[in-house]
């Protein structure tokens, strides 16, 4: 560790791998499209290491992730989010070189994008499937009827309908998880029987981390657009979703100060690293991270009792049990696990593997 | 605004002026070293605006960025942090070029300093006066007669004390920081009672956004080091430490969905641009954002009843009286006030004045 001398987000590529192959062959074992989100690393070399298990098509979460990508060589690209008319031009111009797959779920955007398509486009109709952020409600018959209606275009493919289950992030274990994944099966059988007489080719994409990652029953889903999986991380720990041994990230930290009487120490590496995500333990406490300990060979599961309990911008003032505080000197380095290992790619914005590489990602530039 | 696609963080350069302008006549007023900390808003272009009322000392927090602003021509730097001890490479470049100071608060980092610093520095003790984060307990005059004890050497000139009184953050109103800096004032009273018969000489410095804002008595204080204040934000507005009109960025994002039965639109913008720090309203909602309406000229005040209630990576959901959710249509840009103007500008990375201009900052690559 005798490199790092400032908070670096540590990569161990070998776990990511595990990580990526896992999730594929399940999408081969239940016949799904696997479209990996790509948000979670948004790095180009990370991608190519998906293109390993046969990875031909992506999510992302942006338009200009979208361009990153396929300046990167994906042809395939869903952006995930309702579409940005403010964006048409770059739009456009993509559509002219790829797939590219948008999702609407209003009359007025589908009808903006009649109006001002240069290219073909697949478009996916998002639905809410009980997580209420976009989309019409996955029971909403009517209107989604007026939406195909609407969509009827030749610059315009209908793709299908899409659903993100972020509901299951709030679940607080492996059954809840797959509770709600029960659920949303119930709706997708119901959606696909009302329009079971519909001419079209289309097919359901659905698919966050806990319920693919849990779930071993798919019926009717065609296509899974998991990201978080491929760092997992404490969030995706704690609703059951992984074990420790597939968290794929963790922040190295420079120890600045040690608080014996607190029973705390204090790292350089605070909300500029990990962002403001956090969780709450068994005792209701905020926790923004755990402590693992960090030889060149990677990290081991996270000591017990020892946790980021509070943040600033840039110190991470960490809770560590009395008889073990004295193994923290300043100077030492420690690691922390993440809560949320996208918003802290996205803060670091770059990966440093076990051997001292740097890996970089989509320049925000 | 037709020039705006994506999310952006627009600069009023008329309101940090300023700002910058009220604070640099304040120190003048009270006779105060004016030390801004540029950690705010981390960019070359908007550090030239305050050399424009004098300033020449500034506040960092992390060598990058001290090394960034000393290429910039800042020739006096505190980076106020406790020293990060595996950075003494760099440091000691540093030191070879510009008069640095940094912070210690132990026997074990001011030892190490000793031993590795090959150019002179100045070292403030770190106290802590009430918020516990880093620093010795202000009334621990024994422990700090030891680190001034240890801190004698050829290579360390003891530049004084240091303080932040991050406690002002948790306040809920005026009356509340003013109480806690009166605190603070009595604890710097006490120490300077103590070390009155120390014959070097030395400062005090303190100055959170807070206290700096509202406070008209600094008795005891040499220098001031607030950073906040050039943006400031609605926690600030909220703890009563500027009113809307001071507040100087605001998110420019694009609307990308409506629900009017939910009362909700939603707009591409999410925790990777404003992170997910979040204050609690009166009636305990958590809000990361308030909503406003933008121009070319900027914006005025926040909308009443429209806060951003949720966030996830790129989507932002805002809830918006019903009365008004039909002024916001798909395509239509409206601006957020951050919770947090530091973590937002980092987050985003780049300012975008009302011209269209951009204005670049600290390059993390």
């Amino acid at each position: 560790m005798n490199h790092i001398h400032a908070p670096a987000l540590l990569i161990d590529r070998n776990k990511c791998l595990r990580n990526i192959e896992q999730m594929a062959m399940k999408a081969r074992q239940h016949q799904l499209i696997f479209r990996p989100h790509f948000k979670t690393h948004a790095s180009a070399e990370i991608g190519n290491w998906f293109r390993d298990v046969g990875v031909e098509q992506i999510t992302v979460s942006s338009v200009k992730m979208a361009v990153y990508f396929a300046d990167h060589g994906w042809k395939d690209i869903t952006i995930a989010i309702p579409v940005n008319l403010r964006e048409i031009s770059e739009i456009n111009d993509l559509a002219g070189k790829i797939r590219l797959n948008l999702l609407a779920e209003s009359p007025e955007s589908i009808e903006f994008l009649k109006r001002n398509l240069t290219s073909p486009v697949g478009l996916f109709i998002e639905l809410d499937s009980g997580y209420p952020r976009t989309g019409v409600k996955m029971d909403d018959h009517t209107q989604l009827e007026i939406l195909l209606d609407t969509l009827k275009s030749d610059k315009i493919g209908f793709s299908g309908f899409l659903t993100h289950s972020g509901q299951t992030y709030s679940a607080g274990s492996k059954a809840e998880v797959l509770g709600i994944h029960d659920q949303v099966l119930g709706k997708i059988r119901a959606l696909r029987n009302h329009f079971s007489s519909l001419n079209e080719e289309y097919i359901i994409s659905a698919g966050d981390t806990p319920s693919c990652s849990l779930a071993e029953d798919f019926t009717g889903i065609d296509e899974i657009r998991p990201g978080n999986f491929v760092f997992y991380d404490i969030m995706q720990e704690s609703i059951g979703s992984c074990t420790w041994d597939q968290i794929a990230v963790a922040l190295a930290c420079p120890v600045i100060a040690r608080y014996p009487e607190r029973g705390q120490i204090v790292v350089y590496g605070g909300s500029v690293h990990l962002s403001k995500e956090m969780i709450l333990d068994a005792e209701r406490r905020p926790v923004y991270g755990k402590v693992v300990k960090i030889s060149d060979q990677g990290w081991e599961a996270p000591i017990p009792g020892a946790y980021v309990c509070s943040l600033s911008q840039e110190h991470g003032i960490i809770s560590v049990p009395r008889e073990i505080l004295n193994i923290f000197n300043p100077g030492d380095i420690l690691g922390i696990l993440p809560v949320h290992s996208c918003l802290t790619a996205h803060s670091v914005k770059k990966y440093q593997t076990m051997e001292g590489r740097i890996i970089s990602v989509i320049n925000d530039e």
